[in-house]
C-alpha cells in the first residue's frame, strides 16, 4: 500500500536569513514546501505565531505536521515528529476505535466500548424518536462520552497523548454520522428520508469535542441515503469490490444485514433488520467476542461431546455471533435439533427449564450455560431473513448464486463466520467454499485505510457516487422465500445453490 | 466599481424534497449554490448543524452569508440577509475604522481612535524594544482593545450587532500588523530584518478576537518587508498608480514619509523617518483633525491679520498637520518669518515666552495658542527630509520632478495638504499645481476597496510582487540636498523643480 498518510510528519531544511535574503518565516517556509512538491499549504494562524521562535530553535530545519483537509493541505502543528490518528467506526450497539502511528503505518492499538446510546434504545429508532421529543442533546452527549472514552483509553494504554492524534476517519451509519457530528436526524426517519449530510464531510476537531490535537482533520465518511451510511460505503472500499470485473457480494452482518452487489461499474446496496440474533443478541448467554466467550463450538457426531473454544483459554461466560453459528450447526448436524430448529427426543443434555426445553452447552458447579428452544427459533428467524435478503438480491439485478465468484463476509460476528456452518444451516448460498472471503470488521477496516493512504479519498467519492439503494423490506419474493429459510438449511435445498 | 464584496447575501431557492428526490441538506444546498455559479462552497460545522431547521423555517428558500476565505468560498451565515464589514487602517499612532453596509456598497460609518499602544512609546521602535523586553502580550492587548473598541462604538452608533459583520479587512504597517495578529516582532529590528510573514493571511475570526461574527473572514494585507507594510500597498491599490502607463508619485505622509514611485510595470517604495513634526506632533499646540482644530491659516500680506478656518466652527484648540504647513508658509510669505524659520524682528505678534520667541495664533481670555522658534526649526527639519527624501528618489532611477505627470497625496495630515502652501515653504516639488492628487488616507480607502470588490486581491497580490524596497537614510546625496532644505523653500531654488 502507498503510504500517504491523512496527517504526516514533514521535515523542512530552510536557508537561514541573510542580508541578501530577507524573505519572511512563513514565506520562506512555503518556497521550502513547494520544493517539496506541497503547494498552497495553509498555516492556520496558532501556527503561524509559534513559528518564528520555532525556525530559530530548529536553526531553520523544521519539523512540521501537515494534514489534509476538506480544502487541501494544511499545517497542523510545528516542531513535533510524532504523528498518530485514529479510525472510528460508530456501529449502533458497538464504538471500535483503532489507534495508528501514521508516520510506520502500524496499527499501534485497537480499544471498543459499547455505544452508550443503547441505555436510550437497543433500536436505532428508538434512539431517533427520543431525540425528536427533546433528548437531542442527550443522545448527542452520551455517543461524545462513549466516542471520548474510547479514544482516551486507547491512548492512555499506548502512552499516546491526545494532541499528538492529527488525524481521525469516523465510519458510521447515516444516523451514528449525524450523532456524532451533532446533526438533526428529525427528517431521517419520515418520508422522504433526508438526511442533512450524504457528502464526506471535513470537521474542525474542536468542533467535534475529540479529545485530539485542536488542529487535528476529522474526517467523516459520506452516507449514500439514509440507509446506506458511511460505514457500508468504508466496508465497500475494504473489500475492493468495486474495482472486480465481475460482479462481488459483500455481505456485512451486524444488526443489520447489509448486502452489496456490485463491481467495479455498478454498486447496488441493500439492508434489512435481521434482529440482533446474529451477534448473539437473542440468547441469554449471547455475549460480544472477547475473553471468556465462546467463539467455536464442535459436537462429535457419536458421542455428542461438545467441544468448545473459549477466547483467552478461560471458562466461557457466554458465546458470540460466529460462536452461535457454529452451535446451532452443529446441534443439527449432530441430531440434536431437526430441521424446524426443535429438540428430537430422548437427548440426555436436552432438559426443560422454566418451562422451556433447553441444551446444556457447559456446565460449571452449580450454574451452566444454556440454549433454549425458543432462542433458537429467534435465530433461525434471523438467518432466514438473512438469506431470504441475500437470495431476493441476487435475482433482482438477473444473477443467481452461482454467477458470484467472491462473496466477502463481514460484520461484528464475533471471529468470523465459518462459511461450512453457515452453509449447513442455509445461512449462506451453498457455493464453492473458496469464495467466501472473510473480512472481519470491514467498516473500521476501511477507516483505517484512509487514514493511512489520504488518495483513497478519491475512491469513497466514487463509490458513493455509484451506489444505488434497493428497498428489501417491501419485496413480496422476499416473504415467499422467508417462510422455507426458517428450517435447517431450507425446505427448498436446490435454492441455497441460487 | 464592480460591487463584488468579500461577504455577501445570497438567496438560493431550492426545491423541497420529495420520494423522488431524496438528497440530503447540504447536498441539496451544494446543487443550488452550483447552479447559481458558486461551486465547492465549504459549509461549516456549526452552519450544517443549523441547516435543516432553517430549510425547513424558510420553505427551502435559504438567505445565506457566503465570504471569500484564503481557502476559497465558504458559508458564514444562514437566515440572514444584513452583510456589514469593516475596514480596518491600524497605524502606529491613529486607528481609523470604516463601516460599510456590503450589501450596497456604502459607507455608512466612521471612527477613529488613539492607538493604545502610544502610552508604550509613540515610536515604533521604542514600542518593539519593551515587546522584545517581556512587554509583548501587553502590547498585543493594548492594540486589541484599541480596536476592539473603536469596532464596537462604530457599530454602537449605526445599530449595528457585531455579528453582523462578516468581513474586515486589515492594512497597518508590518510591524502593526504582527501585533494585531499576536506574531512576534522580535526579528523585524534586528538585521537581516525579518518579519514572521509578509504575504496576505486570511485569519479565522475568532483567533484575532475582534468583536465580529465568530466566522467572518478577516484579511490581512500583504507586507513587502519589514519598511514597507500593507499600508503602503493598501495605499498604492487605492491610488491607482499600478494601473498608470507613466511613473507617477504616491507620497504618504505620517509619522514616516513614504514614497512611492512606479506605474503598472515597476513599482518602487522609500521610506524615511520625517519626525512626528507634518502630523502636528511637534509643536505643542500640535492636534489631530477633529472639532476644535486649526484646519486652514491665512495671514493679510499687509495688516498680517490671521484668518482661521476651525474644523466644527469652534474656537482653536491647537493646529492639525496641514494646518500647520499653511501656518508656516503664511508666516514666511507675510515676512514673519525668513528663509531660516527665525522671526524677523519689529512684529506685534512675537513676544517672548520662556525665553523662546513664539508667535500668538489665538488669544482668548489669558491663554493662547502660540508657535515658537524652536517648533518653527523642528518643522523645518521634518520638511526638509521630506524633500529631500523625494528628490534623491525620483533621481535614483533616472528622472526628474518634471517627468511626474502625477502626485498623490496621502496621509493623515488633516484636511490635506494645500499643494500651494507646500510648495511655497519648499516640501513638495514646484511643479504644475494641476499634477497634485489629494487622496486623504490611502491606507484604509485601499482596505475599504478591497472589502467591497473582492476581485482586488489578485491586484493587491500583484501590487505586493512588484515592490522592490529602496533604504533612504543611508543616502550620501540625501544629506546634502537636506542641508539647504532646512531653509524656506531652499537654498537653491532650482531644485525645487528637480
Amino acid at each position: 500500500m502507498n503510504h500517504s498518510p491523512l496527517a504526516f510528519h514533514c521535515g523542512v531544511t530552510l536557508s537561514p536569513p541573510s542580508p541578501s535574503d530577507k524573505t519572511a518565516d512563513a514565506d520562506r517556509l512555503a518556497g521550502g514546501l513547494q520544493r517539496q512538491g506541497l503547494e498552497d499549504v495553509t498555516v492556520p494562524l496558532d501556527i503561524l505565531r509559534r513559528l518564528p521562535a520555532e525556525l530559530r530553535r530548529s536553526g531553520f530545519r523544521l519539523d512540521l505536521v501537515i494534514g489534509l483537509s476538506g480544502e487541501g493541505l494544511r499545517i497542523l502543528d510545528v516542531g513535533k515528529t510524532r504523528v498518530f490518528g485514529i479510525a472510528l467506526d460508530i456501529g449502533s450497539t458497538n464504538i471500535e476505535c483503532l489507534l495508528y502511528d501514521l508516520g510506520t503505518g502500524e496499527k499501534i492499538g485497537e480499544a471498543g466500548v459499547e455505544n452508550p446510546q443503547v441505555y436510550f434504545g437497543y433500536d436505532v429508532l428508538t434512539r431517533v424518536q427520543r431525540s425528536m421529543t427533546g433528548e437531542f442533546a442527550d443522545l448527542v452527549r452520551s455517543l461524545s462520552e462513549g466516542i471520548r472514552g474510547v479514544i482516551a483509553r486507547n491512548c492512555e494504554m499506548h502512552g499516546i497523548a491526545s494532541d499528538e492524534i492529527y488525524a481521525v476517519t469516523v465510519a458510521g451509519n447515516t444516523i451514528m454520522s449525524h450523532f456524532f457530528l451533532g446533526l438533526d436526524v428529525d427528517n431521517i426517519p419520515l418520508s422522504p428520508y433526508i438526511p442533512v449530510v450524504n457528502r464526506s464531510f471535513f470537521a474542525d476537531a474542536g468542533g467535534t469535542g475529540l479529545p485530539v490535537n485542536s488542529n487535528a482533520v476529522v474526517y467523516v465518511f459520506p452516507n449514500a441515503g439514509s440507509y446506506v451510511g458511511g460505514d457500508v460505503i468504508s466496508g465497500i472500499l475494504f473489500s475492493g469490490l468495486y474495482r472486480e470485473e465481475e460482479p462481488a457480494l459483500f455481505i456485512d452482518v451486524g444488526t443489520n444485514v447489509e448486502i452489496t452487489l456490485g463491481c467495479r461499474d455498478w454498486i447496488m446496496v441493500g439492508a434489512g433488520a435481521a434482529g440482533p440474533a446474529l451477534e448473539g443478541g437473542v440468547a441469554n448467554i449471547g455475549k460480544k467476542a472477547e475473553a471468556g466467550t465462546i467463539s467455536r463450538v464442535r459436537i462429535d457426531r457419536r458421542s455428542r461431546k461438545i467441544a468448545l473454544e473459549v477466547i483467552g483459554g478461560t471458562e466461557p461466560g457466554g458465546i458470540c455471533g460466529s460462536g452461535l453459528i457454529d452451535l446451532v450447526s452443529e446441534m443439527y448436524s449432530a441430531g440434536i435439533i431437526d430441521q424446524s430448529g426443535k429438540f428430537n427426543g430422548g437427548r440426555d443434555e436436552v432438559i426443560e427449564r422454566d418451562g422451556v426445553k433447553s441444551y446444556l452447552l457447559f456446565r460449571s458447579g452449580d450454574t451452566g450455560l444454556y440454549l433454549n428452544e425458543n432462542e433458537i427459533k429467534n435465530f433461525l428467524l434471523s438467518k432466514a431473513a438473512m438469506f431470504s435478503f441475500l437470495y431476493v438480491f441476487v435475482r433482482s439485478v438477473g444473477l443467481s448464486f452461482r454467477d458470484i465468484k467472491k462473496v466477502y463476509v463481514a460484520g461484528a460476528l464475533g471471529c468470523g463466520i465459518d462459511p461450512e456452518k453457515a452453509i449447513t444451516i442455509g445461512m449462506l448460498p451453498d457455493i464453492p467454499r473458496e469464495r467466501f472471503l472473510p473480512l472481519g470488521n470491514s467498516s473500521i477496516g476501511g477507516a483505517g485505510e484512509v487514514l493511512l493512504q489520504r488518495g483513497l479519498l478519491k475512491e469513497v467519492e466514487d463509490i458513493a457516487s455509484k451506489i444505488t439503494y434497493r428497498e428489501m423490506n417491501e419485496d413480496a419474493e422476499l416473504m415467499h422465500v422467508l417462510q422455507g429459510a426458517m428450517f435447517i438449511p431450507h425446505t427448498d435445498p436446490e435454492i441455497l445453490k441460487g
